[in-house]
């Protein structure tokens, strides 16, 4: 893999990854990052923190496509956020980002504070405007589960940061704002509170290598020789898929190589069930659990997907029972999901 | 407060409050309640029961107003779930419950599983099919704090219940599937995580009344003898509101008259700020956080208000980070949205 690193105008990184060298010349660049003063306060109650970026509310929404700020610039159109004319897979700091390097000083507020050290990045997929998971090939899938990896180690250098998620948020139901396939990476001062949660579960048992050891083929969606996919018996969400690789390890920095292949084949599979399932672009959030800072020796890493989606025409809204007291109903029952989406031929 | 009790020909209880008593005649009742065999299951990662009720899929979704389940039963059109000609306040169990207080045998599963024991309930706030507690008649809104202090009386009675929570889902888009003015009940077999956490940090300090003893104006929206509400300066929400009895206590249960009043008023109030500060019906979860059983004695009762409406036209959705990582970004400062809700004219 190769890595190209270029320092934006405005001073924010661009670092363009490929399986081939980049030499392309730098184009005209934009204006500069959003600004704003992010901040941490904390939650007494919850015994949480909370992050305020209220630059955010100007962010880009839903441009129309000759806009779109993820794709390689263009002559005679407006500079995007990458200014070369091609690349396989980019990644540069979010222009409106929830957590900063260096933080400004927060501003006073009546709730304990921290400033918002860490990191968003943004990780576009490929330089093509339309497409998935499902579409990419499996060499840039591959590339991609490299990336991360090595995102991953980059970030937990930083002495601040305590947790470091890629992450994909895919439709627009889900809250997306750019069309282009792409992710994002939150890399947090602070465990948060899921994280905490399944920490503390993997220091007391293995508990997906046990629940891989004594599951019942009813849950499986599809498999390969080094990962699973499963709908987990005790999901939260409709067609809720976690993929786990059969191996325990902290994440996807230390795969051997045919780990990375098995991943990177068995995320396309999931995302290809996924849209043929209902004959259309499936919306998810799809987050990867790697093992925050000093959870190393017990974590298990995996990727869990959430999708709002519980019928072809019906959204599962999260409201009383799950916003105020924590508790999920579901209406789509495990076993069901998983045999749906087994059955699925894309 | 008058209550007559009515026994549904498929076995669910109705309960009629009022300020007078009732003694229309029973007309004609309609289909049975839904069955399904709802149950509990344990995330062994996250440390919480999900319950899962399948026959919800079959839910009433967004019926025309003619065929309101909510309504009176009226001549010559299809029996409600309430037959009779009127009502001031209705309560009934959910034909579609999350919880059941006799659960049939739950089916096999590879997660552990526990009978979804407890009770689902519908508040029907009004016999007219329009209108929102900022409609309501102010002696409306005290009869139905006084309804939900005998529910919680009544639902605390049952032993294996752990906590009761009043709610309120308003508008399409957290989910709502009936228009009618109206809210529900849970009653769990446990303590659902965010009141874990809540009574933790209560058993530690009284963490509202230290709030509101040190709280700059600047986050109040509107206050009067005995309540007082506020967008809390560590919102997790845009436009959060919290309604907090001056007082500490466990529930309305103990609420003296004038406070019955006070917190009657308040609600109404902050939700017609809620409908003036876009124009329009602003949607949102209302959730009633009282002690769970055993923490009467330091738990502070609140009603806390969530939404998702950001802006006049754009929404916040939970995403990666607030689904994966359960950590949510802000985009809207909670001293600005205080204002905003002071400064409106409803």
């Amino acid at each position: 893999m190769h890595l190209r690193t270029h320092r934006k105008l405005d001073g924010r990184r661009l670092l363009l990854y490929g399986r081939a060298g980049h030499t392309l010349p730098a184009l005209q660049e934009g204006s500069g990052a959003g600004g704003g003063r992010p901040h941490l306060r904390w939650h007494p109650l919850r015994g949480e923190w909370t992050a305020y970026a209220p630059h955010r509310q100007d962010r880009t929404f839903l441009p129309p496509t000759e806009f779109c700020p993820l794709c390689p610039t263009r002559p005679q159109r407006a500079p995007t956020e990458i200014p070369f004319s091609d690349f396989e897979v980019a990644v540069f700091e979010n222009r409106f980002p929830a957590f900063v390097r260096d933080p400004l000083e927060a501003p006073d507020t009546a709730a304990p504070i921290q400033p918002a050290v860490g990191v968003c990045e943004v990780v576009v997929y490929t330089s093509r405007h339309e497409g998935s998971a499902a579409s990419l090939s499996q060499d840039r899938r591959e590339l991609l589960v490299r990336v991360w990896s090595e995102r991953y180690r980059e970030l937990y250098r930083l002495e601040r940061v305590q947790f470091v998620m890629p992450f994909e948020n895919r439709g627009e139901i889900v809250g997306v704002t750019l069309h282009h396939p792409h992710g994002q990476i939150y890399a947090y001062p602070f465990v948060p509170p899921v994280l905490q949660r399944e920490s503390e579960a993997f220091r007391k048992a293995p508990v997906l290598r046990d629940l891989l050891r004594d599951l019942d083929p009813t849950y499986v969606v599809t498999e390969n020789e080094a990962s699973i996919a499963i709908v987990p018996p005790f999901a939260r969400f409709p067609y809720e898929v976690w993929i786990i690789p059969k191996r325990v390890q902290p994440g996807p920095w230390t795969f051997e190589t045919g780990e990375v292949t098995a991943f990177a084949r068995i995320w396309g599979d999931v995302v290809s069930r996924y849209d043929a399932l209902f004959g259309r672009p499936f919306p998810y959030v799809m987050v990867l659990h790697a093992a925050p800072r000093g959870e190393e020796s017990s974590f298990h890493f995996h990727a869990e997907f959430y999708s709002p989606q519980r019928s072809a025409d019906r959204l599962k809204y999260l409201a009383g029972t799950e916003l105020g007291a924590g508790t999920f109903t579901v209406d789509v029952l495990p076993e069901d999901a998983a045999r749906a989406l087994r059955d699925t031929r894309s």
